[in-house]
């Protein structure tokens, strides 16, 4: 990535602050959000100064405790508060006061239980000193990218840790669901997903989510924006719609939209205490190039898949779809799939499928060698990584692949009888020359999907605990553990490419 | 269950041989499919005598090997082969000329390569001896419950290890995809699924759907039926409906089925040589109880979750769903999909809404205490396992439950500072008197839902990880990693409900 200029956004201070404070944390790990939330910021190692701010602790967790804001030795860049609402007003008028102009509000109680009044009573108050805040009734937010004098860190104020294999991403989420900034984080390592920036706006009665749009808009560290959508604020629909308009085209947006049944807006309203959503700004949007996507689980994987095509410029430019697979049943349910979603699965030309004929062994069972390509049982990694894929790429038939079934070391499960077998010499040193032909083979793919920009995804049903997962993950592939995963994912990049061909655009 | 007579049907001595012979293993592993089977035949634990048939080796895997079948000190109960297309005429007739009546046919290369004459070959040396076989092209079979002399033990001839945590289990295969009845395996351990049998049939030249159907029906270790469906062949669509309308009021039956759309089709064709299916047949059989799922994904996830409520006979009668969960985000979405896929989320009567509403602590957001139930950052599992699902089963307002977010141990990752802490005296005696506490709560729960009859799913991203899952996938609960698959799961085992409901009947 080009040098590019810092965000002059307001929330870029808000998310790299270089000292913060937090009230309402003791050491009651199991009942107290605070605690929770401040352990994470130390556990994770943020590298500003953190000063707890409690009435009567001396330290909590190790760090020393001061009884007001007003007590700091200097004005902290941002403060965190978890504590009930009755003493929210007093603690923000005392924030104000010192100076510092950024909240985490957490604290929950407002709209979502019919209290507008306190609402308008923290708005003024805040409005008086300048302060932006995030919230009410939100979980935090986390920046892998944090930077504290010249040093980069992880801030992370949410409830869960952000644990290793996660590190610092170009995904970045904007939510009106603490679940969907935190709880996720969970769910990333088998997907090798990692976030830049997570924001839980929740009730966003000053930061909303079209201020995140904004933001990650001029943020360099971020490629790929995620939103989950409840509701659009009344008034902020136009400006909604214009930053999709100037953002999509430059950064993918994949939206997770559950306010649009009738069963989703009902439970929207106890959450966020949304009203329904107009759902022309909905359609607006979706018309303007935001993916939309039924599921968390269609969400985070469209995501990984964009997180790695989108750096190398590897976008499809229309819907046909190439299927590799050494297995006939899945290579079956991937067809059925991609036709049900609407890709196209091209018969290939006879001078490529007399090109890959030569290539199966007798035993495969793709006879015309056509799309979906099926060779069952060829281990060769020569053949399977790099010229079934050479031929197809050349030829120009298809816009992505889904590779059905890499199987690594993890294959072999075995007892004790099979593994005094399986440890043999004879087996050890085949695998070890499988390995080496296999990581040469994915290194030569990887220079094709650069040269020839198509996509492709990897499925394995072993996941991510089999070594070739391992390896294609850190070669700059996307792999799934279920075909529907992949097909999913793909169509939706897809739906992304054509969005920028018929605007005969591409992202910087 | 109470004691059921042994299956009369042939297929009941096929998977139960008191020994067997395997034609085409040699000891190399990574090459050799033969080698795969033989050592995963070995390690799994089959009790039987095993006699590898090879002309050179001496031995195969340890096992003493012999040049022919007709050398074999007995009559073998059950032949596997792996031999090259053009020597599976021989070895069929030496086979039948042994007497052994039982051949699993793994060789390919017959139908799906246009191979007609090699098929009537085979089926005429087959007819000739009363040989039935399974195969050609498929990739052989497993019984966890397969009885030798009085003991029972794992036959596993596929090429995939049926590994701990994998178990005997109540869950049936029959399948036209090998990948299906043996890799699927590397996903089970996730959701707690464990298989009784699993056929791959293949190109079901002697043995097909109808007739795993007709044993399945007999065989007392098999609670549900998963199918993969690429066609049901010319001449057996009415056996194959009398079969389902049949079964499907006494054990559910799910399908997977590809050859309904065009891309389906031409990927069946090239795999089992299948041709495009008579839709009337399908049509008839998703009419007749048959459960139609359309991804890998969702055939699995159903499959655990009637594995464990059929037993107990916790099979709804209508398609109301209750949501309880304990964040807003996922019960929004949860309810977003289950209002897509047609289930009902009734508002709780005022009765009801008061009793929860006393439950739940001041920071819950479910403010009305309807459905969904939202009691964010409640750690009580008093309330959460037993008081919360006891109100709303007396009240008779939903068929069945999705729970979402129980959160165990792992919830807790940390770095070294924060793993100190989480390490102290106080927080580990905070964990343990939650521990007791969900122990007994689950326990209430499982007791409820017998009384009561209502399935509940839990839903939870740490998955099979965390301490939790295992405590309540060993209670009788099925687990998700995402609240898609406990709504879709949900959603199918409604429409079983119904179905049955409709003809007034209840599996045995």
């Amino acid at each position: 990535m080009a040098e590019q200029p810092e965000p002059t956004h307001f929330l870029h201070k808000l998310l790299n602050p270089q000292s913060l404070c937090i009230f309402g944390a003791n050491e009651n790990l199991l009942q107290n959000m605070g605690c929770q939330e401040l352990l994470n910021i130390i556990d994770n190692g943020y590298k500003g100064k953190v000063y707890p701010i409690h009435p009567r602790l001396e330290t909590v967790l190790g760090l020393k405790a001061y009884k007001t804001i007003a007590e700091l030795p200097e004005v902290p860049d941002l403060a965190i508060i978890l504590l009930p609402k009755r003493i929210v007003p007093q603690v923000l008028t005392e924030i104000g006061e010192k100076g510092t102009k950024h909240v985490v509000l957490v604290t929950a109680g407002f709209r979502e239980t019919n209290n507008a009044d306190a609402e308008q009573e923290i708005i003024d108050i805040c409005d008086k000193y300048g302060i932006r805040f995030i919230g009410p009734n939100c979980l935090g937010i986390i920046n892998t990218h944090c930077k504290v004098g010249d040093e980069e860190c992880i801030l992370n104020s949410t409830w869960v840790n952000y644990f290793e294999p996660n590190r610092p991403g170009n995904v970045s989420i904007a939510s009106q669901s603490g679940t969907f900034v935190s709880h996720v984080c969970f769910l990333n390592p088998e997907i090798d997903l990692h976030y830049s920036k997570t924001i839980s706006i929740g009730n966003s009665l000053n930061i909303d989510l079209v201020d995140c749009l904004d933001y990650f808009e001029q943020d360099t560290t971020t490629d790929v924006i995620l939103l989950y959508i409840e509701e659009i604020k009344k008034g902020r629909g136009r400006a909604f719609i214009e930053a999709i308009k100037r953002i999509s085209v430059k950064k993918p947006i994949i939206a997770l939209y559950t306010g649009g049944s009738e069963a989703g807006a009902k439970a929207v309203a106890s959450h966020t205490g949304s009203l329904s959503g107009n759902n022309n700004i909905y359609n607006a949007a979706f018309k303007h190039g935001v993916i939309r996507v039924n599921t968390v689980e269609e969400w985070i994987d469209a995501a990984v898949l964009f997180s790695k095509v989108i750096p190398i410029k590897a976008i499809p430019k229309g819907n046909r779809l190439g299927i590799i697979s050494v297995a006939g049943g899945p290579a079956a349910t991937a067809s059925d799939q991609a036709n049900r979603l609407g890709l196209k699965i091209p018969e290939f030309p006879d001078v490529l499928q007399e090109k890959i004929k030569s290539l199966l062994p007798a035993t495969a069972q793709g006879v015309q060698a056509s799309n979906p390509v099926d060779f069952t049982f060829t281990i060769s990694p020569r053949v399977f990584y790099e010229q079934v894929p050479k031929y197809i790429a050349k030829m120009n038939v298809v816009d992505g692949m889904v590779f059905i079934g890499a199987y690594g070391r993890d294959f072999f499960q075995y007892h004790e009888i099979g593994m005094k077998f399986y440890n043999s010499e004879k087996v050890q040193q085949g695998l070890a020359m499988l390995k080496e032909f296999t990581e040469s083979g994915i290194e030569y793919l990887k220079r094709m999907v650069k040269k020839f920009k198509i996509p492709i995804i990897f499925v394995n049903y072993l996941g991510i605990k089999d070594e070739i997962v391992r390896l294609l993950n850190s070669n700059g592939f996307t792999v799934f553990r279920m075909e529907h995963e992949a097909v999913s994912a793909m169509r939706y990049l897809m739906q992304y490419g054509m969005f920028l061909e018929k605007l005969n655009t591409r992202p910087n």
